[in-house]
């Protein structure tokens, strides 16, 4: 397949190496930005060509990936010009199908196909190429032919292929924010009270590796909770915030997850 | 060394037994329920007693270790009848040492030494014994001679061996209640999110160790932070707000920790 770039981002960072990877043909990489087309086009790609213009109607390739941030999509198709019968995919987690399809239906002037491709992992462009092998994707299309082409397209590049509509993506997203982007925050907020009394974080590690296998493996996380809110330990709580009295947010955030937790609630 | 343990729960499962290996001797296990002490001993000790009285006065060991919870050390102080001379430490990452020898001054009607051995780990019975070697031991002790001599002994069994004193331990213990009794929770409520909208939690495994594995590896985990929070990407933000309307508590904690990432606020 010949593949379009649009956005030379974190996502095209690991995705068009993988996809070439598996023999297919990176034709162009478009950035607004030409500088950032030509970095990954020299960093990771054989002889795709960077370019700042979305005037795209002589390409040759079947199939244009956007991976631009969520924000810039309307405007990201509006300046589009596509071949007739491209397809034309998104990767993100929060854009419903319907929204890309709305799009090219007001901007488009040819009938294109339009779908989803949407790796659900983080990536970022200073870590070495991910092996998409063990990345989830999650795939979606307006017609059932552009359905079998992606998910096709998909398992070249990956054992984790799934069909999954707009809906239960946003689900998805909203489930990995929780356990992954606020996961992180907390971290972040161990490192920080461990800095303010000079103590290493480093110390903390063993433990939150064991926390992380133990989760994992288990069916459900919920069964391996442990702490002072699982056990009812009202003393130690009761220490904890007087400690973070002087950090009104985290004190706020101690008391909400230690109730969530005594609730057992789920998601 | 002979030594005893008082209480034969997941810390005691898992430590005396490591420090057999290191060639040492537990001589009883005492716990108020005798089966507990007897399952601990037959499962994992070479020919420890198990006993359910608290008067070790005649006892031959040098070390008393208290793995008993927080909320019995008072009760368990009251009814210990120790030695002379005997070094008793607690393994708790909340209570002080003064807490300890204050207990002893009160209820022992020998002098004794005090101290705390604290691995900073989690345990549970159900797993294979863990390796100590890479498990931090907090030490404190009430007089030099009685640090030295634990932190001999913690050095005989793992490779991270810090003094802490309480205040720091505290810390300690509440940055880890942040990093990993909190995190394990955020799982449970993605598991659940998932569980709802019948879609697989192990969808987003990959994406969790990914978020785990560049979180340790940065040299602060608020570096590495992603997501909708960080970009400012409100309207995500508000999506997600909005599919939590039926789960207060939850959209609470979304809007606190978004909030908190927002302001890239540190403990």
């Amino acid at each position: 397949m010949e593949i379009t770039f649009i956005g030379a981002g974190n996502v095209a960072w690991h995705l068009a190496p993988a996809l070439e990877n598996a023999g297919h043909h990176v034709n162009e990489v478009v950035s607004r930005q030409l500088s950032h087309a030509r970095q990954l086009v020299s960093n990771t790609l054989y002889d795709a060509r960077p370019r700042s213009d979305f005037n795209l109607a002589q390409s040759v390739s079947q199939l244009f990936i956007l991976t631009v941030p969520d924000d810039a999509l309307p405007d990201v198709c509006a300046r589009l010009v596509l071949p007739e019968g491209a397809i034309v995919v998104h990767t993100s987690g929060t854009r419903s199908l319907g929204d890309l399809t709305q799009l090219m239906q007001v901007y488009s002037d040819v009938p294109v196909h339009t779908g989803v491709f949407y790796p659900l992992q983080t990536f970022s462009r200073q870590q070495s190429l991910l092996d998409f092998e063990e990345i989830p994707l999650c795939i979606e299309a307006a017609d059932p032919e552009t359905e079998s082409q992606l998910v096709a397209l998909g398992q070249e590049i990956s054992s984790i292929v799934y069909l999954v509509d707009s809906a239960e993506r946003r689900v998805l997203h909203l489930a990995a924010v929780f356990a992954c982007n606020f996961t992180n925050h907390l971290f972040a907020i161990a490192k920080g009270l461990t800095d303010a009394h000079d103590l290493e974080f480093d110390l903390l590690k063993p433990l939150i590796r064991e926390t992380f296998r133990k989760g994992m493996a288990a069916a459900d996380p919920a069964t391996v909770q442990t702490g002072p809110a699982r056990r009812g330990d009202q003393k130690t709580i009761d220490t904890h915030l007087d400690m973070l009295r002087h950090q009104p947010r985290l004190q706020a955030i101690y008391d909400l997850l230690t109730a969530s937790i005594r609730a057992g609630e789920k998601g």
